[in-house]
């Protein structure tokens, strides 16, 4: 099929924020998204972006049926590992449904490990909804390892207000 | 107790990297950490950080058995999340044996809190093994909620050579 992927520019982000609540639809968590296209804008187009964005393009006659032709995204960003060093998360992978099984997830997800090896990673990581197996079986059939599986990783998070509750109790010096 | 919590300077990088490795002996994976001090100072202390580190510091008459200032460290960085925004993630947080139960465990996760709130961080994760039930009890009793077993999460790993795998069929375009 014929599409291109590329990094995303600010005036992606109406789309980009779209298919983030398409994919939150999926996930069965469509009311958990607060973040705006504005926010996007910000967050990941300043000096120090927070994450960096690829889109998928299809050409004006293949759009789909709601006259989109960005059908896909990919959102990334760089962590750390004390063991092994540099490495790129993935955080988002979406394809729209009437463009899947084309090879534009497989595109997204290799153009994202190109830039995260041209960073010097050394790894690639992301988390999946244990039900998820379409995700799962993708990502593995990719190579990828199943940690939370394999060592017992648990993913935990201090939302909003613990994150308050800690910082009350953050030392002054 | 006596102790500070500051930002880390590249020449506090031995005492980290001595850490580290503590930390993975106790997490029964030693033989995994490739990461050596110098590659701390580049990849911590450059214009694009992959990561930022706190250390936790007694004075000299409290030193350890070994001779030891620097007890205890914290390692975040940056992430994003596509529901919720800016995301401060905990990569590491370890004290001394030794200096545990006086509040430095507690004053590093907190300070990370306060940094990642001054940055507009909507919350704080971090990942945990499943058998380290001191670990997670701290954290839980904090006010963390273990997403995986509440929503699923598991998390996926590309090494190196799956990483490589990707990188060789990413589009040229």
């Amino acid at each position: 099929m014929d599409f291109t992927v590329r990094a995303a520019k600010p005036e992606d982000c109406k789309d980009v924020s779209r298919m983030i609540m398409e994919l939150a639809v999926f996930e069965k968590m469509p009311d958990q998204v607060k973040v705006s296209h504005k926010e996007l804008e910000q967050d990941g187009f300043s000096a120090s972006p927070f994450f960096h964005c690829l889109v998928a393009e299809v050409p004006e006659e293949l759009k789909s049926k709601e006259g989109h032709t960005k059908v896909g995204y990919g959102i990334y960003f760089y962590t750390y590992s004390t063991w092994k060093g540099r490495t790129v998360y993935l955080e988002d992978l979406y394809v729209m449904p009437e463009f899947r099984g084309k090879g534009i997830g497989k595109a997204l997800i290799s153009k994202v490990a190109a830039v995260g090896k041209e960073q010097q990673c050394v790894r690639l990581q992301l988390s999946v909804l244990d039900w998820n197996t379409p995700s799962l079986d993708f990502y593995v059939s990719k190579g990828a390892q199943d940690l939370t599986a394999s060592e017992g990783w648990h993913l935990l998070r201090f939302d909003a207000e613990a994150l308050d509750k800690l910082v009350k109790e953050a030392p002054t010096n």
